[in-house]
């Protein structure tokens, strides 16, 4: 359902081009410093038309908030986000109405639901992100306040890849050019690939790495809802996401145990660490205090500015023309809803966590 | 926590070492022909000692019946399963009573909890997934009567890889051979490589590739419960499990759109079917009918038979010895695990997708 | 936390005094014709200032859609509802800001959240119920087009009964008198003692009975999701309630088994049904077809318009002065809460009931 | 489902003539001292044949922890407790395999799932409740270690009625006869009435009330989740139960504000108190940390000795023959059972309590 979380729990709505999308959050702790700046700031991240790579839709994409927040402090009551729909050019979308654009929703949404709100995308275009960013920069405030940081990054765009560590990688480069990736050099072959995709009239797709440091040993939970399974679903759960490992992920299958143990070490002032992370700080499905760092596959977005044959409803042929804007690759605008689905699944644990032990609840 | 599914759910119970593991299955449909040998046969190709490339612990895991079921027909209400332990063996767990082994769960576990069942990993064994696969295999009998069916294999160990493409296999080879590939010759190789590991007393890693056929369009629910994202979540539970990825997955990020989508066409029996499967058989979250394929990546077992550096419950140096029994590649032993979890998500999955529709009520 | 349902989910949020309350829908199935005009016919049942006997507090609870509905039809996905809040009057509050109110929600609120919007009760405050009225409205056109209708009535105030079985009421006379009472004699009864007590600047109790027809046999689940058990825990968590009981309900603790049975008989055209309904249309949790009927008891409003001693946060004396405006009577405006509660627990029984046969899956 | 609670987590399974009955219980924290002994003393107290007044049914009742305890305490992981069925004489009831008992939930199970387990009621018989005490004593021993005490008992059989409010009642009384009234000499009408009635092959219902003592300010959960609608629904669960109230309930009703509202007041250790209690220790939903008080209905048994005019499956007539044993009055042996439900919905609101506020994470 439309649901994220369990204790930390977001609930989204709104279609790409209805009144309005948004989001309610529940199980928020009381007493969260809330900044409505930080959330804007996280959704100017995410919203489209920040720079050449990305679509020339216009939204504006300002955040109210509805509930749940008094004198700047959350009160432990639904948090509601309200972002509304300016943009929302109907007409441009006639023209799918009744044709099952290639690798879109279209087809699945109409078998299930019988109806669909076809301008745009609707319910199932990317645009429903924008609420996930807003709630997660509330997750993110609610951790920052525990000392967790959240960074992620554009690692690769087609065949242009980042091959360092992220270790060694300087993070404070993100945001400095638009594709969102901390090796400069690299960043500036991905700009120059994906701005001769677009003029190719084409997509590509790409990978977004994503660091979370600062979390603390014990959250996830045996044996279904490991903190990984949690961090997975969450990714898997963004448009166009195709694939998601953590720590040593598919590379690792390749290792023999005795090259793929974390030796553990006692720090001096007693902290038990490892030496190795390629457990990508999660053992048994229990975050041991190491930082937490997975990848995230996005496929080439389906939205292409050429023809291309289809269906209509009815099952004769028809052609999906190669009109309207659309984002030459998706990752970019990736990194803040990657954070985004981190934070809340962060959260969410963290609270989850608390009660594990009969010492907590005295 | 210990359940998995919403609609038809499992919770999962016991330890390595204990005295029985179990699970109770809440939500199955009355009415589901329930074959207890269907079960047993599932347990037979997870259990330990069925060849000589996996652990020599001996478990008989005879699985019983105790409720939900009357008259071979499952009736509504929960079915519970229990397997007894038997080759318990205490004694040999005494030696890593107070020691953390490296990238096992006792660390995470001990710092979770305050207390833990040190014998044989307690909780945190892969013995659990037992319970998974006698589960699995009461969603498979459902499935099977909507006419689903599910294929996993081994496609990889270490480095030796099966690259041709699922649709080109012959499933009915997968159980002819001890490590559950379906290219035989390949199969020879990686038999090799395991038992040259396992001389070596160490590990590897590996891959199983899952195909489930026959799942009609419609099923994954929008926005967080994508079909894509209740499967990964799924396999990424499984024991040791770092990565998932479905259709194109990871290698589809260097495509370009024009490559990736897959175009709709209409069979003349009025079926429509895409002419290509990178999307893997869902779209937008949601299944189209195709098969739905996906990989997971399967880290080398932390148990190798040689001593490592460790330290213990106090922080101190310690060894962690290297002696009892081992599996030196799981992969063999995950396929039905990975069979199990899909059926129990794609059950999951079919009961939530009943209801989209005002006229499925009537 | 504020969801209720599992399959039929709601999530309403807002406080008294902030700037909207609200409410979002999820898993309301695709193709139920929507109006607003019956949302808000139903909003105005409930809004305050209707009548004489009830706060003069002025809302015009003009409810907006923002989602999920396309062409007056829902489509499957979240359906947002959206109130602003007009009469924000803060100032009439800040002589609460720091005194527990007796027999309000202030001082548990301040101790389970140190923070609180103490504006109006803030989330506290009954005001969250017209969020539960418009939701409910979408579940009865839902159920309305299931064949299922809800009338709730005002049976007693103070010591006024209606003493009649509700099958001999005449329906169309709720709504007829400003206490929503079907028996017109008692109803005037029943204003001239609300008016008195209102006069004294005081509150008193009623209760209010539900009927619920054309429900069929099979919803409820065993064993703690009792049909039952949903309606009472529905009816519990609004605002001032205090009991429910259904059926022969505590009166029928006096009787004997050989008195209490409700015996089945067969009708001409093949129905089942009983001679009598003692069981409220319910038998071992699932409904079995006939009326479901059940009593609500709400004690009388905890806001008096005299001055009572009570304790500010410090723990020092304090006087909670008795002025602003209030309800003398709560259960005229409970009666349209009461059938929104009723009906969204029908709704997601409905649903949930929905997929207990095999043969119901295809 | 058959699972009751969020984070303290109980899925319980098993018919009444099945091979056994059991419960596992998840989100117990970890470190509660646990007591096998403990938990069968419950089960002694609800085990039929326990004396004149009961089912002559003969069950021991023994029960068995098969994972989740270590060295005497819970480690966080499921507790399984199982109780294997010992009297199953299925041949009692083939007299009853076609045939729909009146009151029964036979008619309704047979409409819902189409099979059903037909031996002594199978899964809706009120032999499922044992799994409910067993899992209840588990949830007491933890809330136990928090100060927290429980008190149910018999308050009304019939027309018999213990008057006094419960604060004037010596509660240690309650075990020493076999009614569980702590009245004496209401004890002793209460029994002979009982016993009356079994002779005229008949049943009788009553009221069981209970008080919960030392429950901490703060549990329940805005809006939905009420601690007084979760103790509603949980009571509302039980076989049999018609009705619950708490606090001032139904009668308060019949009051007004000005004699209904509790007065807070201070106490010399700057406790925060109310001079009365109508409110039942709940207000806004939210334990105020005064005792909580209620009362749950339970209508007289369906199963009676005599002969009933039914219906069989195909809808002909037939006769329900009244042998077999059955329990008269089923108050007494209710009293752990509600005991059992309490204390499960007060350790699931202690634990979703626990993470409020910011401060109560770090």
């Amino acid at each position: 359902m439309n649901t994220f979380g369990r204790q930390f729990r977001i609930t989204t709505f709104g279609e790409s081009h209805g009144r309005a999308i948004g989001v309610t959050i529940d199980g928020c702790p009381a007493g969260v410093p809330f900044s409505l700046e930080k959330i804007q700031e996280e959704l100017d991240r995410r919203k489209p038309g920040q720079s050449k790579i990305t679509t020339q839709r216009k939204e504006a994409d300002s955040v109210e908030v509805l509930s749940g927040v008094f004198e700047d402090v959350t009160t432990g009551t639904p948090i509601a986000l309200l972002i509304w729909n300016q943009d929302q050019r109907s007409k441009d979308y006639s023209h799918i109405k009744d044709v099952f654009r290639p690798s879109h929703a279209d087809y699945t949404y109409h078998t299930k639901y019988g109806v669909r709100d076809y301008r745009g995308g609707g319910r199932s275009s990317a645009r429903e992100t924008a609420a996930r960013v807003a709630a997660g920069a509330v997750a993110k405030q609610f951790l920052e306040a525990m000392g967790i940081s959240f960074h992620a990054y554009v690692s690769e765009v087609g065949d242009i890849k980042v091959s360092e560590d992220y270790s060694t990688l300087d993070f404070s480069e993100i945001e400095k050019n638009i594709v969102r990736c901390p090796d400069a050099a690299k960043a500036e072959q991905m700009i120059e690939l994906i701005d001769q995709v677009r003029k190719d009239r084409d997509t590509i797709g790409g990978i977004v790495s994503c660091v979370v440091s600062g979390v603390p040993a014990g959250l996830g939970e045996p044996v279904f809802d490991r903190l990984n399974a949690e961090l997975g679903k969450a990714m898997l759960s963004i448009n166009a996401c195709k694939g998601f490992e953590y720590g040593s992920g598919f590379a690792g299958t390749k290792l023999r145990g005795s090259q793929h143990n974390d030796a553990f070490y006692t720090e001096v002032d007693g902290t038990i660490r490892t030496k190795t992370n390629l457990s990508g700080g999660i053992q048994g499905g229990i975050s041991n205090g190491e930082d937490i760092y997975f990848k995230t596959a996005f496929k080439p977005v389906a939205t292409i500015m050429v023809d291309q044959d289809s269906i209509d409803k009815e099952g004769n042929e028809a052609v999906v023309s190669g009109k309207g804007r659309h984002d030459p690759c998706v990752v970019p605008r990736a990194v803040p809803i990657v954070e985004a689905m981190a934070a809340l699944t962060i959260a969410d644990m963290m609270i989850r966590a608390n009660s594990n032990r009969l010492d907590q609840l005295k």
